[in-house]
């Protein structure tokens, strides 16, 4: 396994100018770091390496929560950014026990029986926001959860078809025929595995920060290789596209206040308590005042797609419970995102209203199949939070992947690609500074980006030659 | 304008065999002629002609309901079939004012001044259950729901943008900036008119049947032809599919409890008491019985789009929320369909369970632009209930209507389609002998349907030519 991650820091990620009343969530919360973060050993985010050398491939056994993980990756990550930068990620290699071992027994059966164990690779990145808790919980604690999950329906991922019971007995002849028809398949389980994982992350980081007195929260973009396809979940903005030589696919979509408005719009209608009066659950093309009053205007409500006309009472006058344009878009006037982990406390400012209960952190899981592809050597994902997404478009990537692993192939001095991952930090770094405007080939519009950024260049083809994951 | 329309009737579309407890809806409730219906005068679905003649263009006035557009499609629908059939159809001129003007003066100001008004046209097919009542409704009333939400907004559709604010008043210098970022464009409008249109549709059937004493519910699938565009408006299971030379697109999307499994089961999640402890909100591949307590099988919940395991407990062996596969596939037992119009009372036998909670009026809505298609005399779109795609595909219904279409174009002594629209007509009987095994070209695999069938075969050529609506 290589991959190629570099990211940066600049401004933090600000919320909306304020509107009045209510005001949005206007500056980060102060940061401490929290007590159970204080009390553990070493983690991610900590080491500022100048140069990312490869990501050696970490083993991590099954119940050992922090050492052998968390060792491996902080190797590969966090250039040039401090340990409580609000971008966190982690990578590193997925280990699953296929049968039941104790705990101990862990290091010598690997290394006895090591087709007793199901491995894959596992990347991630966490966009935070209110503080940098949230990112470096998650970053610690998501790819367990995920591993745990795993470790309860292996016997279900290893079978053809997925049995109907887990323990393989067949309570009804027919039960195998059901599965089938139902057409569910061991990646399904996989699916289910990451949707679980991410639920249970956001609980336990609900219950950290509340226990250590803190607030914030994350998006969450991770991609899993297991099995000989690998797995993209998302929840939030961050983004994951595939990129090959005549082909650039996205493999996620994106989660904010403005894709997810009906969903948003249909909770407010359900649970009307939620707004506390402050709010409309309409949208119109801007926020109205005192002189539409009486007006039929442009609006939507939770059930439509299209517009439609209004006449403006006085309700109508309220902030918008969804407001702005694409990267302005924010829910409450608060947040631009509207899935990810954390934010259990999150309010309004100078309110009690909650914004949790219009997140989602269940993400959106796609599959690619990479034994279908014929994988050459400069296909990659590439994976990023959404400030490197703001200046580049995925075509424009997409061509700067190109000419710079195409280059590198055609250098008669330089090694083959599979023998020197450094290039795809390498690759990393260059899309980075692209959008600093630090290189000679900026983006055609000049834009420049002030976000955070992080990237991921995950090179497919090692994974898809032989990685089948037994 | 021309349609061909043919539809044929076999048996009642009936529910899944009754489980135990609670026993799903078995048969259909007895019918009896609503009051409304025995003392309106002519409506639609009242002619049986044998043979299908071209739907002559029909004027409908924005303020008369019932004569001039019942007339008209009296003419074109309900071959083979009685008045009282589950499936009904409705198909006529939409023509909406501009600008306001009395009821009496419709006439003469359309003859003095055509270019006052919007015209169009509309095709609707409906598939009932539970008796007639609810689709032969939805034929009399959606088309003038449809035309009282356009004439609403129809200075906003005929302007080159929506205006912020439908008097064309500008509040704010820049509203029509804020309309141009939003990207609301006049086709959202019509989206946003059909929507509204099949929810007060929807209420106009809960209040008629109830003053009624009728029950029954129905599909609907819409299609609207203005200003060079085609709407294509979707509650239900049956579909529309455009066919040209080298190209075959769905317009539509099935609804049914399979595909909203997500919504239904977020909603029982919401809501437990709509289960009333008499249903499991969890989908498994099959209904769980006591053999499998304590096991841990498949199942998924209203978050999850992979499946995990679970242990079985006890409330797990209830009847399932959704059950059965496919065509089989039911809500609470009862309906194989999650959208539509109607079944305002409609309740699990023998229990005090509600369906309409589950139930969405609202449709969704393709868009496809004529005018960006260069259309060829035989580019159609097929419109048809559910019959006719559990025997046919898609590219099988395709192929019948190229090799239909372009037979006779190829004939010598046959006029040209345009000049012939009873072809289309034909067709579209062909199509629907071909599901019932009478015609020579059987489907592939010997299928035959013996559910009701409604098929229109829509040619666009004429619609596409010079008719944008003004």
């Amino acid at each position: 396994m290589s991959a190629g991650w570099f990211r940066r820091r600049f401004l933090p990620r600000g919320p909306l100018p304020a509107p009045q009343p209510p005001r949005p969530h206007s500056s980060p919360v102060p940061y401490r770091r929290p007590r159970f973060l204080r009390d553990a050993g070493s983690c991610p985010g900590t080491a500022d390496a100048p140069s990312l050398p490869e990501a050696r491939p970490v083993r991590c056994p099954a119940r050992s929560r922090t050492l052998p993980w968390n060792a491996g990756y902080a190797e590969v990550i966090n250039a040039e950014k401090s340990e409580f930068n609000e971008d966190q990620a982690a990578c590193g290699k997925l280990c699953i026990q296929r049968c039941e071992i104790g705990a101990e027994e862990d290091q010598e059966w690997l290394t006895l029986c090591p087709e007793e164990f199901l491995t894959g690779h596992y990347w991630a990145l966490f966009d935070g926001h209110g503080g940098p808790a949230a990112a470096i919980l998650a970053a610690n604690t998501l790819h367990s959860c995920l591993r745990r999950q795993l470790a309860a329906i292996v016997e279900g991922m290893v079978a053809t078809q997925p049995p109907m019971h887990l323990s393989g007995h067949c309570v009804c002849a027919s039960d195998p025929q059901f599965v089938k028809e139902k057409g569910i398949k061991t990646e399904d389980l996989v699916i289910g595995a990451l949707e679980n994982a991410f639920q249970e992350c956001d609980e336990v980081i609900g219950r950290e920060l509340e226990a250590a007195g803190q607030v914030g929260g994350c998006t969450a973009l991770v991609a899993v290789s297991l099995q000989g396809k690998l797995y993209v979940a998302n929840a939030g903005d961050s983004r994951a596209i595939l990129v090959r030589r005549d082909e650039v696919r996205p493999l996620s979509s994106e989660f904010t206040p403005e894709t997810e408005r009906q969903r948003i719009q249909q909770l407010a209608f359900v649970y009307p308590e939620l707004l506390a009066g402050e709010f409309t659950r309409l949208e119109f093309p801007r926020r109205l005042k005192g002189d539409d009053l009486g007006q039929k205007v442009l609006f939507r409500d939770h059930h439509m797609n299209g517009w439609s006309y209004k006449y403006v009472e006085k309700s109508d006058l309220k902030y918008p419970l969804i407001h702005g344009q694409g990267r302005q878009a924010r829910l409450l006037g608060t947040l631009a995102v509207s899935r990810g982990l954390g934010d259990h406390q999150l309010r309004v400012l100078d309110t009690n209203i909650h914004l949790k209960p219009f997140l989602l952190s269940v993400p959106q899981v796609t599959v690619l199949d990479m034994d279908q592809l014929e994988l050459q050597e400069e296909d990659v994902v590439v994976m990023a939070t959404d400030g490197l997404w703001d200046v580049l478009s995925n075509e424009q990537v997409a061509q700067m992947v190109r000419s710079f692993l195409l280059s590198t192939q055609e250098d008669p001095h330089r090694v083959h690609l599979q023998d020197d991952p450094h290039r795809f930090s390498e690759l990393a770094q260059m899309l980075i500074h692209t959008t600093q405007g630090k290189n000679d080939d900026p983006t055609e519009e000049g834009q420049v980006s002030y976000d955070d950024i992080s990237v991921f260049v995950i090179p497919l083809y090692s994974q898809g030659q032989g990685s089948n994951g037994h």
